[in-house]
């Protein structure tokens, strides 16, 4: 199994380079004293140690050995703790938050490429702290100050951790159908009873504490998903003084047998009157989980590009080195038995498929990093409104388009490999089984595809879009634009999404099922032109600085070709199955299938 | 987990109304007095029964418990040897066998609608006969008579089970760097000494001996893959009297730990001077060994449309009866809290996209099983050498595509089951694994794919290609053609495929690249091509019939509706990534990437 070794030339060229970082946290006045390119580089180099050298160690055996449950208790694998214990004295799982309670302070265009090598070294490491990053963010924006000092610190630490506890054996994608109940106790304090599945992280030997953000319904709440709210949940309650006292009654009722991410605990959370707190307002708390689900979004989508990374580092050094047959051309090897596989044009396909979806990828979270930041830290309305409309617009199709394309790419790599991929010990099986779950949980892919078609760009009448659009636009009309050789490919492909985009506005109101059967097609078809951008943004860059280093902006530009000559085309088969509509889906009566 | 239903109905159609078996069956005599319409269906019932209750309820239990190994021995698991034992009274191994050594000699046909139904119900325990069946073939068609007496009563019997050694560490898919040596005894039997890997089934306790086919090189054996001769190794030798002998020295080295088909062994084979005896002409041993190799890649092929079978019954059940969310339209269930997920169109399209792909596939395998009855039963030399050069160019097609799409359905019937469908105990994401074998295993899917635009396609100058478009035309042109409502699509689909055909001619000329650059992208394209023929012969028939059973061939129609709609414009993309050439695979250099 080959080692993991962050992408740190990469990743600086996307941030340094492609979207110019340090001069926007320059300007930035909340950025301007906490991070520079050094600083940035600094802790990038530091993250790649922590990842490469501490957790993508444990990947493999944690893998065989999994997650266990005892009794209530759950063990993670061996070596986990050790390294918890190491990998919170970093600061990691506060990089990104809140300096008021204990963060760092960091921006999100630095957390991502972070949360990248995290995924690709052990997501199911990594999963123990991608939630507790989460949770705080929902805590930080909607608790109260109470609860934000007692708890905020000890997660931003590490000490503690968080899950987030949402779907019910009954309710899945259809949160309004939940039951888990919330009476209030007298004390401002709410007795939540119920039963959640699937939590990651729910039960573990990691942390002293887990703080759990629970939805449940008060007693007055009206039905459906407007009588939820959120609560904090802890497993021991905290004292005045902030040591921990009693045990809340929340259990771990059992963990679940999976096919991938086997050493991340997927806990059943039975909570039998366990003691919790409102976080925002009453009925409104679905709003507030919002918060967090939108966070995790991107961060699960980041392990779609983080699995595809690693299966990509491992399929090329196994493609220069497994020998067989010749090239097309002739030996290229003829001093020995056979040529490297990667001098064969399907090896190559397969290669560089995985590595301009994954490089195309890397940029396209930066981006939506970057619009974390300027709605969270400009000083400017408009600034921030523009951010936060893109934002909206652009998470569904990061968490759907990374994970479904992250698969894709792990498949290839595990192709690569031949035989050898089927195998265990040599890694790119494990890769295939980890990011599949990253296309179901956090809202599957097709419940993020509705939200993106739906409420995203015909649910404001396509002024998203428009954004969306009018960026590309600027960007091919500025100097480094038009110094790029893809222009005419971009602007063409964007024409596509915006007319099948206004086609179909005008079918929505006339069938309301063309939503729901064109959203797939529709999300994809968004990624591929939103990649096509990306590509032309570091196309861009690459043309720009070529001479400074050839062997990598050459790449970068040979890269960029292949994504617009073999990748991009697909957006003509997405676009004809969008336009062929709902009605052969209604075919069939629910017998007959 | 659901239980599997062989889908009968289905079957019956295929065979008996799509392409007429029994008429067939009934002018080749060979098999006129072998098999009619009730002789099929009862075998087809027979083996629903044998496949529903006893494979199928050992798949779940023999994944988590795998073959196991323990110095020099495996073990299947739990059951297995039972149920091997019932599976082998009711003759199934010799099912399309050689009557004269035992054989049931029932027309391919069939038995490639049976092989389906082990591969949906248990995959890895269809290997261990699979692999028999095979042997058989290669074994009737190219051993001694003595040798063909020895062993092939007792492979047909299945008390005695086959083996393919082919794959070394350092030769996969290309095996002319196998090193594995065949030395005179002086008695006519040879000594065989070397190593091979990935042997399925090379070590088991269901049988009483193992016959291993193995490659290896006589000591004057020209380099490379003209210098292989192919070898009957038993694992106890045969004496005289028909009576198992001495143990020969091939031994187990160890066995695999995999993604999936977990109760399968695979395993390192050692053979240390183990006695084997010439199976065709000395350093002619690929081709004796590819009559093989072609069986098993449609057997393989197989799998992918099983397994999906298997993954689209479990997914449509659980639609049917998991509620969330409502209807685009308003609640269908409105006296229920949601409406059943059958009722969204993203649901409907992941269901109708495995519909559609299964049985498009079930309808190819069946006509490849067709013309390879043909090319074996019919006293028509124009007849034979037709069929003979269709199975050529049809089965890469039918190895690789069925086994690609196969993972696509999969996949999909995994996302209908959302979070469940990443849990063990549901079974979805066990047939995601086990089926991601079948796009590796005997041959990967890209040397299919090479096999098929290189050799098959551009190797005879397109003379087999026209060979399957006038099929297509004829049928077209047909009254049951002209009376099914695809044609006009079905025509232009294929227009496409004989415009890139001739344009990649030309290219292949000019750069040697060009083959391999569009070989995967090309077979997908033939794929798609001849699941659309399939869907306009289907089509005809429902046409024609509709009025007999409105619920199965109105089904019929909409699924086909939905293919050409939906999935046949796969194609447009296909055709562009085609045309796009190999120039973007090479415009990195090894060190780039």
């Amino acid at each position: 199994m080959a080692a993991f070794n962050a992408p740190l030339r990469d990743m600086r060229f996307v941030l340094h380079e492609v979207f110019q970082a340090p001069d926007l946290w320059a300007r930035l006045p909340a950025l301007a004293d906490t991070v520079d390119a050094d600083t940035a580089d600094a802790i990038l180099e530091e993250a790649a140690k922590v990842t490469g050298q501490l957790l993508a160690p444990l990947n493999r055996s944690g893998d065989e050995e999994g997650a266990r449950f005892d009794n209530g208790q759950v063990s993670t694998p061996t070596g986990f703790g050790t390294a918890y214990a190491t990998y919170i004295e970093g600061g990691w799982v506060g990089l990104a938050g809140n300096p008021v309670y204990g963060g760092l302070g960091m921006p999100k265009m630095l957390a991502v490429q972070f949360e990248e090598m995290l995924y690709a070294a052990n997501s199911s490491f990594s999963l123990y702290s991608a939630l507790t990053a989460g949770a705080c963010l929902a805590i930080d924006a909607h608790a109260s100050e109470e609860l934000k000092q007692t708890y905020l610190p000890r997660l931003y630490s590490g000490e503690w951790a968080g899950t987030m506890c949402l779907t019910e054996a009954q309710a899945g994608s259809d949160l309004g159908l939940l039951r888990t109940r919330a009476e209030p106790q007298g004390d401002g304090s709410y007795a939540i009873s119920g039963s959640k599945i699937f939590i990651t992280g729910g039960e573990q030997d990691l942390t002293a504490n887990i703080v759990h953000l629970v939805l449940a319904r008060l007693p007055d709440a009206p039905a459906g998903s407007r009588g939820i709210s959120l609560f904090l949940v802890p497993k021991f309650l905290v004292n005045a003084d902030g040591s921990l006292g009693a045990r809340n009654p929340v259990n771990c009722g059992s963990i679940e047998h999976k096919m991938g991410i086997k050493a991340s605990a997927t806990c059943v959370m039975n909570f039998d009157g366990a003691t919790g707190y409102l976080v925002g307002e009453p009925n409104r708390g679905l709003a507030a989980m919002f918060t967090m689900m939108n966070y995790e979004r991107l961060s699960i989508g980041i392990q779609g590009i983080g699995c595809a990374e690693a299966s990509y580092q491992s399929a090329v050094e196994y493609a220069r080195e497994r020998l067989q047959g010749r090239a097309p051309g002739g030996p290229l090897a003829a001093e020995k038995s056979a040529d490297p596989i990667i001098a064969h044009p399907d090896v190559r396909r397969m290669l560089l498929t995985m590595k301009a979806l994954t490089e195309g990828g890397r940029a396209f979270a930066t981006w939506v990093g970057q619009q974390l930041d300027l709605a969270k830290f400009s000083d400017n309305i408009d600034e921030r409104n523009n951010a936060d409309a893109l934002i909206a617009l652009l998470t569904p199709v990061a968490k759907a388009f990374f994970t479904d394309t992250g698969l894709e790419s792990c498949i290839h790599g595990q192709q690569v490999f031949g035989g050898h991929g089927y195998i265990r010990e040599w890694g790119q099986e494990q890769l295939v089984r980890d990011v599949r779950i990253a296309q179901i949980y956090e809202g599957t892919n097709g419940i993020q595809a509705l939200d993106l078609l739906g409420r995203k760009v015909l649910g404001n009448e396509r002024a998203s879009l428009r954004l969306f659009a009018a960026e590309i636009r600027a960007f091919v009309d500025s100097p480094a634009g038009v110094a790029q050789p893809f222009a005419s490919e971009l602007l063409a492909a964007l024409e596509r999404l915006e007319s099948v985009s206004a086609w179909l506005a005008g079918e929505a109101a006339r069938d309301p099922a063309q939503v729901g059967a064109a959203a797939v097609d529709y999300l994809h078809l968004f990624g591929y032109v939103a990649y096509a951008f990306m590509w032309a943004r570091m196309a861009a860059v690459a043309t720009e600085r070529r001479a400074s280093d050839e062997t990598f902006y050459a790449a970068k530009l040979a890269t960029a070709q292949f994504y617009f000559r073999k990748l991009l085309p697909r957006i003509h088969s997405l676009e004809a199955g969008i336009r062929a509509g709902s009605e052969p889906l209604y075919g069939l009566t629910t017998e007959q299938f």
